[in-house]
């Protein structure tokens, strides 16, 4: 009864959500402030008969909005059920075995190989240099279907910078798709989507639920040429025509339109960043450069593993890794100052 | 750039969302009234603070709320963003063209074949009785990998008897899937729900989008044995960790536990439905027996799409299928009762 296309699949596994509200939670990389004002207003005031209505099918409103604060139109932003949605779409719709494999990091959003066995689509792990950098020579002359990188990285928190992003699509096959996922670019990064009118095999994907404290409603989109939103959305109607409900779309547009507000909740952030790896440091920790809202940390003589245990039980979630080359460290997510305090005394005492 | 899967695609098109307001909506099968009160309530009260984190990934107080309803085990719900979203994993787990063809009505929810293409499952149509009723003999005796039927059908409305139901189960193979897409059972059907304990493979689809007034807040489930719910959580976590989002969780909760609401409108529908179906057949139009909340009607001497167009310019939306076989008959849902009265004075100037 079971299709055989299951019997390969490995499911993504997202980080503990504890819904008893006990912990201090930087295990997940969520934003600590809450979302932006206009969005509370929007729920009180809500007439719940729209409801009963399917929403507006293509998030019109919603992507006007992203298209406006980009500099770019309606028709280069595709939104879906959170990134991860977006990013399933696009393994779908650009990456093909018969091409060659998909290129990603050796060590990156594990949800990658998880996509590529979904839909049986060859990957090439590509090895990232000693300080966990991207070397974008190691993605060329490759036969490919297509890369995608997350810029920053995660779980390492390393930035390319754009004018490598640039040399990288300069020289990648213009008939093969990159993908740039800027889930953390608010964080200090450069965004690629300044490129997307200049290279046709662009797509910058983001989502909702880093810089605009929005992870519990579910939204992402993708940037690039409209003929690659067109297969998006092709790839979309053959799947769930009403993937981002009324909810979603309004609270979306709500936060594009108070940037100040996502923009000031991310200095913040990184002020707390780089206050922690300061203290962090002084503590002998090793903390790879972040320009994301979490850091890839370690204490010599100590594994993953281990930290993350000796958190839990103070009631403070961390995320390990148990993978080789990566199994001493930690990935911590950025809170409020306070939260890191509580974490810096609870890390003294190891 | 584009993968090879994307050629054999034709998109699943939704009926017209006018974002206007100045048409009466009966071409989608929403329903009229809004959704229960306590969502409201719930709306108003609700703490945005929140929405910064992921939502609970499984649903698991939704599907508990559901499986009290129906008698079941939460091991026995699947939630999905949207019954479509349900239905796309439902064809990616046990649909299989190594095991045969999946079997489906010829007139039926037009998403099937679509889903069929998007993951490359062969299909075969199986031909409606003469009065548009499904026999189940034509479903049994064949090399195939499952089957799904809408109970009530759609478009048509008409409904297959449960008893029909558990005949089926006993004669089709027990290693094949039997998907019976209850989206308009509330309307006067008999679920299959109740077979559940009985038949390890069937599975049961619903969604909150008709008898609960939330098509706007994309919410489905599936009921079936615990190990067909583990495979839909496995296809799911390997394509979209949480496609239901914090709000929608919290509001299809507060809708099962308000069952009482939700019978109370759908009896409205029906009554409705009974009295426009009387008016109608009095004016000489042919309507087919429904259990569900729409009727597909016919006015002898007219296209569908004359209709359609007709109605239209009168600000009244009803949904045509320019099919051979259908393209006489339009679909109406059924509306308020004013709504109803007003589509009966159009259709007296025909």
């Amino acid at each position: 009864m079971i299709a055989n296309r299951m019997k390969s699949l490995t499911p993504y596994v997202p980080g503990e959500q504890p819904q008893d509200g006990k912990y201090i939670k930087l295990n997940t990389n969520e934003n600590p402030y809450p979302p932006a004002p206009a969005i509370s207003k929007f729920l009180k005031e809500m007439d719940i008969t729209n409801l009963k209505l399917y929403p507006e099918p293509t998030s019109v409103k919603l992507r006007t909005a992203i298209a406006e604060a980009e500099g770019l139109k309606p028709d280069n932003v595709f939104a879906g059920n959170g990134s991860d949605e977006v990013l399933s779409f696009i393994f779908y719709a650009f990456f093909d075995a018969d091409f060659g494999p998909v290129l990603f990091p050796e060590f990156t959003y594990s949800f990658y190989p998880v996509y590529s066995a979904f839909y049986n689509i060859p990957f090439t792990k590509v090895s990232l240099k000693d300080d966990f950098s991207i070397n974008i020579e190691d993605y060329l002359n490759r036969k490919t279907t297509g890369m995608i990188i997350p810029n920053p990285n995660a779980p390492t928190g390393v930035y390319l910078p754009i004018n490598e992003i640039r040399r990288l699509l300069e020289r990648f096959p213009s008939d093969r798709l990159v993908a740039i996922d800027e889930a953390y670019i608010a964080f200090g990064g450069e965004s690629a989507a300044g490129l997307i009118n200049e290279f046709d095999n662009l797509l910058v994907i983001r989502t909702f639920s880093k810089s605009s404290s929005l992870a519990g409603i579910r939204l992402g989109y993708a940037l690039g040429n409209e003929k690659l939103i067109q297969a998006l959305t092709t790839a979309k109607d053959s799947f769930n025509s009403y993937p981002v409900d009324y909810i979603t779309q309004k609270c979306g547009e709500l936060a594009v339109k108070d940037a100040e507000y996502g923009n000031d909740i991310a200095e913040r952030i990184i002020a707390t960043r780089k206050r922690f790896v300061a203290a962090a440091s002084a503590l002998g920790w090793e903390i790879l450069p972040s320009m994301a809202n979490f850091v890839f940390a370690k204490k010599p003589g100590r594994s993953g593993e281990e930290i993350y245990t000796r958190l839990k039980k103070q009631k403070i979630l961390v995320r390990f890794f148990n993978k080789p080359g990566i199994s001493d460290f930690v990935r911590i997510t950025i809170g409020t100052d306070e939260e890191m305090e509580t974490l810096l005394s609870a890390i003294k005492t190891f």
